[in-house]
């Protein structure tokens, strides 16, 4: 049985709506948590309201808070998050960093006492889709280990990169671990292997096995010693910039309350056109998916591709889901 | 037989006046390539000067240019970078870039028409060391297949994040690639496996032999399709908001001449102050290091720890170089 983008947005919308927020904030938050299930990430989608309703219940997200600027110079802004919804403050500071880059070419905020955000992607493609560059991050609860320990002290920090393209924009959305903890429990719950390595079992050997994996606590971090170190730096930044919370002071048990983020915009229409910019991109894509592939089957994709085919064909055919998931939101 | 840090800085120098570059520009050329040196970046520092001091005498690298402002809007300028000597280039706009940071709390540049800037840690190192947060990076020729690709059409288009601390900076200093070409290089030199596997053979198996990846040129890209994707996206934004050279523009045969480059420079004491900043990244970093390691001998490090501590060794004690890369410097 197939639902439609607007029937499962309908079906979030009522379930927020019920759990107290107005009409308007559950009217983007059910769009952000839709338009994720629709592109693919039902780990940060569907499979998340649940956890997500029962934060508001818990208190942890405040359904009545929105972010309050702390202070600002120049195009730099530090703002307080207030526990309010990780996505509807993403969606407020990725729309005020619009509007200090258009003020000042780059605007830049740190934004402590957030809240999870869900699928970051999203705010990649909304900034995109307004004609501008996002670059954002978060810190996360301590998941990741540094290189050569066996415990998380640091955290897998997604970064994204959105940049504006016509028909489809560019949108990188990954986290510093080889796989997401939502991807790894999606292979886990369908019992396959993950397709290359993502870390190792308790015996410290790598392995596809997402289980083991999820056991140990010892995701593979991108790049290994990289990722483990470009996760720090995230953090630091992070924490430093916003005066919020490093991954240190974040615990699973809390739901991950309060993160801290950046979110940097910059206008990439002050010295050369829409369509300048897009035959430009045009010309790198072309050039970048002329390799030589390994077989013929193999296609190269861009960051973003892969989920903007899937939303488009998922809202042109409706999508199949799990009947358990669906079964648990519809009982919220 | 050790050499000084100020032995072998004259020595550069003394060859970069030789090749016409003047005092002041040839003093700080000279430093950066022994600080990469000491550092124990040769591949960047002593390996690569005869190879840098080929491009001034080829005219890729143009000894009495250096960058000059295109446009500017705010907190974002434009600058063509002449083909002027990378490093110098690349010094010049991170100083550019400190200056707008401290009239808008956060400064872009972005950089046509430069050249190879060798060690990009530096630059990471110099704004630290003033106190300025610098996210820096480069596009290159093409030299990381896209995943799925058995060509190379993006480049390994390295990334630095410098962020200022007492007693030694942290500096990520990382290429998308799992290893640089100048550190496969080395150990294909040396004859030495690399620690994991860096890249596929020819037969499109992974491998740790440096010099099967340097034939095959199929390294691998941090988190497989990740740092590919990521790659993608820093050529895009260097290459469209410099209006300079993607890598699809950049060839190898010609040393690489004109990459684009981005400057992002951001000043962490706009509402704290240095000793509360110092104070935050001694408790995450104490966090971080506080992981149960695999075994009792391995460390855990931060981003630019070992180079740092290279450094201050190879300055105390001197440093052990290769004769025969000696007696072609000193050739020259």
């Amino acid at each position: 049985l197939k639902i439609s983008f607007d029937d499962l947005k309908g079906l979030f919308k009522n379930k927020l709506v019920k759990y107290n927020f107005n009409n308007d904030n559950a009217e983007i938050l059910s769009e952000i948590f839709t338009d994720n299930t629709f592109s693919g990430i039902e780990s940060h989608g569907i499979n998340r309201f649940p956890g997500f309703i029962q934060c508001v219940v818990n208190g942890s997200v405040k359904v009545d808070e929105s972010p309050t600027k702390i202070n600002s110079f120049g195009a730099f802004e530090k703002w307080n998050g207030n526990y309010g919804a990780g996505p509807l403050n993403a969606l407020q500071m990725t729309d005020r960093g619009i509007e200090i880059a258009k003020q000042y070419g780059i605007g830049c905020i740190a934004l402590q006492n957030s809240n999870h955000w869900m699928r970051p992607g999203y705010f990649g493609w909304y900034a995109a889709d307004k004609g501008f560059i996002l670059i954002c991050w978060t810190n996360t609860i301590p998941n990741l280990p540094p290189w050569g320990a066996i415990e998380g002290t640091t955290g897998n920090n997604p970064l994204v990169i959105g940049i504006p393209k016509k028909g489809g924009n560019i949108v990188l959305d990954m986290a510093m671990s080889q796989y997401s903890y939502g991807t790894m429990l999606n292979f886990d719950r369908e019992n396959k292997k993950l397709p290359f390595s993502g870390g190792f079992d308790s015996k410290g050997k790598l392995t596809d096995n997402a289980g083991e994996i999820i056991n140990s606590q010892r995701p593979l971090p991108i790049g290994y010693w990289k990722g483990a170190g470009l996760s720090l730096t995230f953090d630091i930044l992070a924490a430093l910039l916003s005066g919020g919370r490093a991954t240190k002071d974040l615990s699973e048990s809390e739901g991950e309350m309060g993160p801290s983020q950046i979110f940097i915009v910059i206008n990439p229409t002050l010295f050369s056109n829409e369509s300048e910019n897009d035959n430009l991109i045009k010309d790198i894509l072309s050039y970048f998916k002329s390799a030589e592939t390994i077989d013929e089957i193999t296609k190269i994709y861009y960051p973003g591709e892969i989920a903007f085919n899937k939303k488009k064909r998922n809202i042109k055919e409706g999508i199949d889901l799990d009947d358990k998931i669906l079964q648990k939101v519809e009982a919220l």
